[in-house]
């Protein structure tokens, strides 16, 4: 059948989506979630098909999408023809139906996902039947070759590559920060692609971008890696593993997130990783709640690596407070920068240490955490790190106080004396998000007590900065809400916890970054 | 945050959605399938949000649902602010990680799918955790008290309320058309709701629609119904249990179907119904392929019907072949008229006296079967179905050749001589609705032999009916490739179901009907 393509000059979120009304849906004989194939003079693609119950007849409906593919223009011919669903439908049914599914038939599902021929509703399926059947290993696998398989890769043509991740979830990690200057000043390569902040106060490319531009192309990259052996930039645009984002467009609402480990393997195999410290931050609070789930998710990573042949291992870290005092971008690099220069909280030192000491005996170093302290406390990690600032066009010389903080700032007391028993991390990430975070670079928290510190009444248990008023006050009243530090005097006699933690379960239960 | 409503002009499928640009959204502090609170002068909404990577900033992007209940004019002023996300998320959630949901959780979950507050993904990963966990009968119950309460029910202030249902998947199936009257001339109350063909040749709203109008509302309904103790209406405009339609959008494309139960059963109990028969047809090419299942099936509904107070029986019915000789709106009214009539094919009155039998005896009165042949036989049901017409507003002296059947037609015939060993549904209704039902009404199939019969070479199977030729040819060489009627000498030596099977693999592999 014929129609004249208007244009909606809207985009569908990425899919390849059309519109005809319910009357020319009738006579072609299709409905809702069909597919069409649109031919035009010069090219033709098929898409999925939408009906609104009232859109004039003979008209096509044609997002953005669909608009770039086929080089349309208002009132442009096309022709619509009712088309096959895509194969691959028939695997995510598969699943559903509680089957395992071949390493060919991953690959098909994944192209699919990529190429925006599946809906929402389908690749919503798909993740809810992963979630609820789980994945094998071979699943596991066979998926994360099929998202390297369907975006670029990089090479860097050296080897060893080393890399860090950690699957978050804690507030104030900056030790990537660290990490990367550490292991590249001992002389080994280690180009870190990063993720910003979704839903936390700072991604890591959110610290890094204080201190120097992040929004590097790959051939931008191959250059400073070829130079000073290291990087952190964004790894949102380089289409490495593009499937996975289209996963979390699915996996946020639901709160779920059963592709964990192909999403961040598959995205270490696309940047070429072979050795691969991964830290899962546990504890009360964290993502991982107990050492027996640490310890099972660590071996799942050990495994899918090993047959990813990718050497990874794994730390299992205290994951039930912020790390350092600073929570936020500026915040957050500020902190970095001065525990490379000589400062720092000892939470921090102590963790990026411990990581790149694993990273550095992978390879083949002695005395891995000792090898790496001597790095951070003679300068050559922070000289590394101005030396990758410098690679990445942001400035060398940057001082700690060249980050600007929220000139408005307010700070929240104890209400007793007695020592901090818990810092709840979710709480913490609220407040620094309603504070302006991530896009205010200069706000957040500054912590001034940790768990078991002695505090007095009236002492300041952190301070809020914010770039406005309205922020810092709407920030100041949900620190007074939730009331993030638990001051008492014993363990067991803060009872409020419950009530706090109903309180949260209206927030985003989900903390998305990985 | 302030935002200038810029109307789409299009509907997004009944959900309330807006748009804003990816910069406004970082603003907002919200992503893609976040929730905000949409404010204007007079009335607010909380909508689901999308974000468009290039987007103008300060513009928000209405579709037509959300402009309805606002009352939106283009550049109206709409304050934007992020909102929570529905409580009813959290027990999807539950029900994907393989909880049993409370009926209360059920009943906030079926009000906003109605209300239209979950987007396709959260209604898609409901359906997909209830294919995949299955409902409990608890569950099953709640669910469809659920669905009736979240639409509008109708009182006949009589009792009993008769009804029948076919789970669907026989083509011909016009037994309604003759157990309605059959049931309403023994004096009892039948007000049939019935469904529009989907991706079925002809649904019983369709074969009705040929005899007379079928779009009536409820007032209309209860004044039909009132008069002659029966009606047979179009059901898809009633409102009653509306949460059935909006998760038929999410489960055709998935081709699954865990709400069979609710949703017909939630139908019938917004109708009033208290004695109900469901008729299974049972076969190769049906839906359910075992008599197993089909007695499993039998014993749900039986069961979720006395949870919801409803007196349930159901009959097995043959599902191998189309039931009668017609398939096609036109043609199926005409051979539902002239069995009414004293004609007819013997399976079509075997079922239809069957099945009136099973309710006639539900009600108390015995040898149902025998006493629905008599009422079929002495022209009373015809007699009925002509006083049913009229109040329906057609015309009482309906004949019919009075239902006109398309002026194009082809015969197939038979390539060699044999018995017919099998008759392939899900062929016969493709090559009907190439032919361009349910849509022309006059095309379709008339059957010149069903399973058993012999055939010699050259006689016709059956004849193609179609309103253009093009779509005839179509049909034609559709019948060629599936070849619906196998003619063999003796079972067993016709192997070519298999490829068969494979090619018709590729069309829709669901059928929707229930």
């Amino acid at each position: 059948m014929e129609f004249k393509a208007r244009l909606l000059e809207i985009e569908a979120g990425g899919n390849l989506i059309v519109i005809i009304g319910a009357r020319d849906a009738e006579r072609l004989g299709v409905i809702s979630s069909d597919r069409v194939r649109l031919e035009t003079a010069g090219s033709e693609v098929v898409a999925i098909l939408n009906i609104a119950s009232e859109f004039p007849q003979g008209v096509l409906g044609i997002y953005e999408e669909v608009r770039q593919r086929l080089g349309l223009r208002e009132e442009d011919t096309v022709q619509v023809r009712p088309a096959e669903r895509p194969e691959s439908l028939r695997f995510i049914r598969e699943k559903i139906m509680g089957g395992k599914l071949t390493a060919r038939k991953m690959e098909l599902i994944v192209e699919d996902v990529v190429e925006r021929h599946l809906s929402d509703i389908e690749l919503a399926a798909f993740v809810t039947a992963l979630q609820v059947h789980g994945l094998s290993m071979e699943e596991a696998e066979s998926l994360s070759r099929a998202m390297v398989k369907a975006g670029r890769t990089i090479g860097f043509n050296r080897t060893p590559i080393l890399d860090k991740h950690s699957i978050g979830g804690v507030p104030g990690d900056k030790t990537t920060l660290l990490v990367v200057p550490i292991i590249a000043a001992a002389g080994y390569t280690i180009p870190k692609s990063s993720s910003r902040a979704i839903t936390s106060p700072a991604g890591t490319a959110d610290r890094m971008e204080a201190l120097c531009p992040v929004d590097l192309r790959i051939e931008e990259i191959i250059e400073v890696v070829e130079k000073v052996n290291a990087c952190v930039v964004w790894g949102g645009a380089l289409d490495l593993a593009p499937a996975d984002d289209l996963f979390i467009r699915v996996e946020y609402p639901l709160s779920i997130d059963p592709l964990l480990l192909p999403s961040i393997m598959s995205k270490k195999k696309a940047m070429g990783s072979s050795h691969i410290v991964v830290d899962i931050p546990t504890g009360r609070g964290a993502k991982i709640n107990t050492l027996d789930q640490a310890q099972q998710l660590a071996r799942n990573f050990i495994e899918l690596g090993a047959r990813l042949d990718m050497h990874v291992e794994c730390a299992r870290a205290e994951g039930e407070q912020p790390i350092g005092w600073a929570i936020g971008p500026n915040l957050e690099a500020r902190e970095a920068l001065e525990t490379l220069m000589g400062g720092g909280p000892p939470d921090l030192i102590d963790k990026a240490t411990s990581l790149a000491g694993i990273l550095l005996e992978m390879v083949g170093e002695e005395n891995g955490k000792e090898r790496a302290l001597e790095l951070l406390s003679s300068g050559k990690a922070e000289e590394k790190l101005r030396q990758i600032i410098e690679a990445q066009g942001g400035d060398p010389e940057v001082k700690p106080e060249d980050l600007a903080v929220g000139d408005r700032w307010i700070d929240v007391r104890a209400e007793r004396s007695g020592r901090v028993l818990w810092i709840n991390n979710r709480a913490i990430a609220q407040i620094a998000r309603t504070a302006g975070t991530p896009s205010d670079k200069g706000a957040g928290l500054l912590l001034r007590a940790k768990m078991g510190d002695e505090v007095s009444e009236g002492d300041v248990l952190f301070r809020i900065y914010a770039e406005s008023a309205q922020r810092l006050d709407r920030a100041a009243a949900q620190a007074e809400e939730l009331a993030p530090v638990a001051v008492g005097s014993r363990f067991g006699e803060r009872m409020l916890i419950k009530q706090v933690r109903g309180a949260l379960q209206k927030g985003p239960a989900f903390i998305l970054e990985r």
